[in-house]
């Protein structure tokens, strides 16, 4: 079966593999030596000199973890909302006591720096703009955000960043773009199993985390930092899942950050080109288009739960549904971890026979579509 | 190397062996089969009729998830402190904005049934009972629980139990003893591998969740429900972790509960046994020893350090140091999960062995302390 669901992701036999390492005391050297390296290497893949850290939880607890440490009761928070993960990080905001001062964009589009620029120039001491950097609803990447880590810079407001279906399958230099915090998932591009959310800190985000009395205890930055100290985290850790990251970015590095970026670069234009010669819509504009989320509309008359039925039962590929408005409507690949000309032409394949035996048939002739998709792929 | 500290503990290879099962889409149908079996059975592993849900965090992650989503702003908590968990548990009570009424003990000690009634009688508007059930740090056993569970449920407030280093290890049915919210770990008798908090919730507790405005976001119950409905969770799961979960309940059903305590039990007694007969104190008054945490002084004179090293680099086997004021002064064992002779036997010759090196000669010479100890473990 192959999974191309925005997570979890395929994870290759050298990550599941490190599953099995032996089981360790979290408060011995054998973990310390482990801890090291991930903090070393999470620099790396975030293109930071700030901490990052591995944190036991899903993608939605690092954004948790972020928020909650940073954002206090009363403090205004800038959020672009345009699809579900935007709402999530909203009723984050909420939940701590900040008040959101929303913007939103129809699904399918997005933000841009003058919306930010704009609700800057009227309100007064907004603490932080948040902003989800690609949203796994819609497969829409917010292209201006370095834009907009220039202006929170000038401003000395914090920029927080849900980066976490797009780090690694997008260009994402954390010191560069001045952002403060920004939380990854272990299950996207990374190629693990879900169970980690790494979250990258800048001192900005600590002196802001120093004078918030509320924040979480589970999720208390400040004890991350103290706990570091001697290599150790402040609870027990989710250990299998450090030794499968560890691998992971030791794949990474194996491959080159930049090498990581493009494939899934191309693999993504190879998805775009195949639907188009489909003829299928794409839920993103296209200047916002993601590298790791691609969510076409399906064909008027086309059956969803039957698409995806037969999709994957007789070509033995996962996709997922859409959601929140787009249930029913769409579907979203998850172009992401290992991917690459076998998964990408796997799940084309797999898709226009699909379409095909429920009546549709798609612009160019099968043959041919592929030959298209394959030159793409011709550039990995 | 053998593990013998509170958590992490050694997992057997049929629950190492599970984390290698694929993954899968935790929006799909297999995830729906296996979720539904964790359910069904975690169920049997808290004698309890009421949910109980496998959360991805720590063990302080699960206590996080009891306490947020019934403790409100303002709302008076009793929390017995006698430990570093239960400092833990009283600190998370005041994150939530909760106002704790504490009952402290000496470490070794803990509070009786008197205590809380005592408190009760003075107290108006108390909103919930807190407990440690088994102090990590200090080995000691909560043992008034179940006439406090009948003191609550008399009142009509809520109890809470930390019962992380204890469910399966001692004995604790939650339906029978009134408890609201239970909460246990992976790492701990269940012999998986940290990354997952089991906790368990009463109508009462829904209840109080329903009413509480200031519920957190990653560990909503309320969602937690909602999402039961369609057998899925809110937010991606550990998978891998759930895997493991699955095979060590089936586990628990093949041995049986009632045979898991006894094991427990009987280990602990060896242990205890042990220890007197080195001449080693122990941390925790006599009726309050727990079965899963055993805390003896170390003898005077003998290094914290030299001793875990010499125990650890040449008889292989690691155990825990003191904790909070215990630091340098006493040694913890974790005695869970899979324990049985060969890992008890293993463990207190090398600590036999460990002291002699270091100068200190036990009560009995070391044969007939062995002899001993195997006598208790022949009841398995």
């Amino acid at each position: 079966m192959l999974l191309m669901v925005p997570g979890p992701t395929n994870v290759p036999p050298r990550i599941m593999e490190a599953l099995l390492k032996p089981i360790i005391n979290h408060r011995g050297p054998e973990f310390h030596e482990l801890y090291r390296g991930l903090l070393e290497n999470l620099r790396y893949a975030f293109q930071t000199k700030n901490d990052v850290f591995p944190i036991t939880c899903s993608g939605t607890g690092g954004v948790e973890f972020a928020v909650g440490n940073v954002v206090s009761r009363g403090d205004k928070v800038i959020v672009p909302v345009s699809g579900l993960f935007g709402e999530r990080l909203r009723e984050e905001i909420v939940r701590f006591g900040g008040i959101p001062i929303e913007i939103k964009s129809e699904w399918g589009s997005t933000c841009t720096v003058e919306d930010v620029k704009a609700v800057l120039d009227v309100e007064k001491d907004v603490k932080a703009v948040a902003i989800v950097y690609n949203e796994t609803s819609t497969g829409v990447t917010l292209r201006d955000l370095p834009k907009i880590g220039e202006l929170t810079k000038k401003h000395d407001i914090l920029l927080i960043v849900d980066a976490v279906s797009a780090l690694l399958g997008d260009y994402l230099p954390v010191d560069e773009w001045n952002i403060d915090v920004c939380v990854a998932g272990s299950q996207k591009c990374f190629a693990c199993p879900p169970g980690l959310a790494m979250v990258s800190v800048s001192e900005k985000a600590y002196e802001a985390a120093e004078k918030n009395r509320f924040r979480p205890f589970y999720h208390d930055l400040l004890m991350w930092r103290e706990f570091k100290q001697k290599l150790e985290t402040p609870f027990t850790p989710v250990i299998p899942l450090y030794y499968a990251l560890d691998e992971s970015l030791k794949m990474l590095k194996e491959e080159g950050l930049e090498n990581r970026i493009r494939r899934h670069k191309v693999c993504s234009e190879a998805f775009y080109k195949a639907f188009e010669e489909m003829g299928l819509s794409i839920v993103a504009q296209e200047k916002f288009r993601s590298n790791t989320v691609i969510v076409p509309y399906l064909p008027a008359g086309i059956d969803d739960q039957k698409f995806r039925k037969i999709l994957r039962e007789k070509h033995r590929v996962v996709v997922a549904g859409g959601t929140g408005k787009l249930r029913g409507k769409t579907f979203r690949i998850g172009n992401m971890g290992m991917v690459s000309k076998p998964e990408v032409l796997r799940t084309v394949k797999g898709i226009v026979k699909t379409l095909e035996e429920l009546g549709y048939n798609s612009k160019l002739k099968s043959k041919e579509l592929i030959l298209k998709v394959e030159e793409i792929l011709s550039q990995l």
